[in-house]
């Protein structure tokens, strides 16, 4: 079977893995961890998001450790935004990717961007247009692709049918996540296969949670299917917390070991990758032991 | 892609699982783990050992174990070999499989059985015929099938050969064993694609070890070549002592969640079985907890 030579992983620990602690991490703190993520390897890395510090005060200091990795030449540091106001401190921000997140269902899009799909859909199209103006460029993020936790199993058709608006708006890079982390390979397969082949020239990438042990299928799966982008956390720190039932992206050392044995190729320094999710690790502890 | 629909989970728990705990598990504990993995639905269960007492004393109950739980006709139970001693005393204890387990690797085989790959596989053969002889099935176990702790990567070619000598002593299943849990997809679906190609009327399982978070991955590998039976252990319970870096069996819920989840049916209550995970692991914990 036909695997693809080399893998992109994204890592999203700094954002994903550390938005939800509850105690506030010193902004020091997230700058070492993004510091030593750049060490291990990474040419991606989910560094902050744009999002109401009302709801995630966690990433309040996003302009301040945009400021201090932000001009590395060698790293494509990637903002998410769920809205408009979001995107557009990206765009002033002048990071390398947005990354805009969108659901694939109107229960979960509501909940988590208190839009419709179509509201969010036309937001995405404004976020690609207004960025590549500033050449910056955006990953349109479809969460719950699979799955949602609101109304079950995802009809494949209307995955694409939202692909399709997105190949059609010009998305840099188009993700599928699996936010509950209850995707199966045969499904992860058939949907990655089938978008493959309706937009051969389109760049994908998957989200993976390992709330049920198989993220490591799942890529398998995807990798299968010809995609070689994807996204994890060192230490598996984070995940949705917004899902019900969702727990724990996949730890990214699990992932580049597997694609290396394979004779996958990442880039990623594995030894020094342990140190990203020994640091992550303990920065979850503490932010989770102590309270201000 | 097609899938099987149906798939057997042996489930290793009684012995696997148990085998290696510290202390000696109360007779009447390894009963009643055995009678819940019953009630679960599993129709074969790896239930005791008939290997040295002095090598591993958790396993000299295994006659009273079998005289308690052996005449239920519902269910096969499997007592594990790797001697002549040991598949003659299965024999005469009634089972209804013997596992005979021998190695890939000549390092492996002089280190877990004491004897050549040659030897192992006479004695293979010798346990078929008189196992046959009293209507009882073998199992032709091969450890360390992909990777070796000491001489590495196996060769394919390797084990084929080994497989094409037990297809003709008249095994009536082989299995494939990752021994230390470090095979991963591409290189089960290339070996058991294989095998199922060259021998397409032999009955194949597959064992495979979580150490690095890939069995599920292979799992789903060995499913895409047809594979259809798979050992797993409840709570994740165990895994071979002997190998250095080993470690953890796969987690039989893990397993039946992914395959039901996939549609293929596995005959499993997922209840019941957490039931099974909990008593095994409440086993483990006072095992590993008090010494006599």
């Amino acid at each position: 079977m036909d695997l693809p030579k080399r893998v992109e992983i994204v890592e999203v620990s700094p954002r994903d893995g550390l938005q939800m602690l509850p105690n506030f991490v010193p902004t020091a703190d997230k700058i070492k961890l993004i510091n030593l993520v750049k060490d291990a390897g990474f040419k991606r890395i989910e560094a902050v998001s744009f999002v109401s510090p009302k709801h995630v005060p966690q990433m309040a200091d996003a302009s301040e450790i945009l400021a201090a990795i932000g001009d590395d030449p060698n790293i494509d540091e990637v903002a998410l935004a769920l809205n408009e106001k979001g995107y557009k401190r990206a765009i002033e921000a002048d990071v390398d990717w947005i990354c805009y997140v969108m659901a694939a269902t109107e229960t979960f899009s509501n909940k988590n961007a208190n839009t419709s799909i179509a509201g969010s859909l036309q937001m995405t199209k404004n976020c690609i247009a207004e960025a590549h103006e500033k050449n910056i460029k955006v990953r349109a993020s479809i969460s719950v692709t699979w799955i949602c936790p609101y109304q079950g199993d995802v009809p494949k058709e209307r995955v694409l049918e939202i692909t399709k608006e997105l190949v059609e708006a010009g998305a840099d890079e188009i993700a599928y996540n699996d936010t509950v982390g209850k995707a199966t390979p045969n499904d992860v397969y058939e949907l990655c296969q089938r978008a493959k082949e309706m937009f051969p020239n389109q760049q994908f990438a998957a989200h993976f949670h390992d709330t049920h042990s198989t993220a490591l299928a799942n890529i398998y799966a995807a990798l299968m299917a010809g995609w070689n982008i994807f996204d994890s956390s060192a230490g598996g720190l984070g995940g949705c917390p917004f899902s019900p039932g969702a727990s724990g992206n996949i730890a990214t050392e699990k992932v580049v070991w597997m694609l290396e044995k394979m004779g996958i190729e990442t880039g990623i320094d594995l030894e020094k990758l342990r140190l990203c999710a020994e640091f992550a690790k303990s920065i979850e502890k503490t932010a989770k032991t102590f309270v201000d």
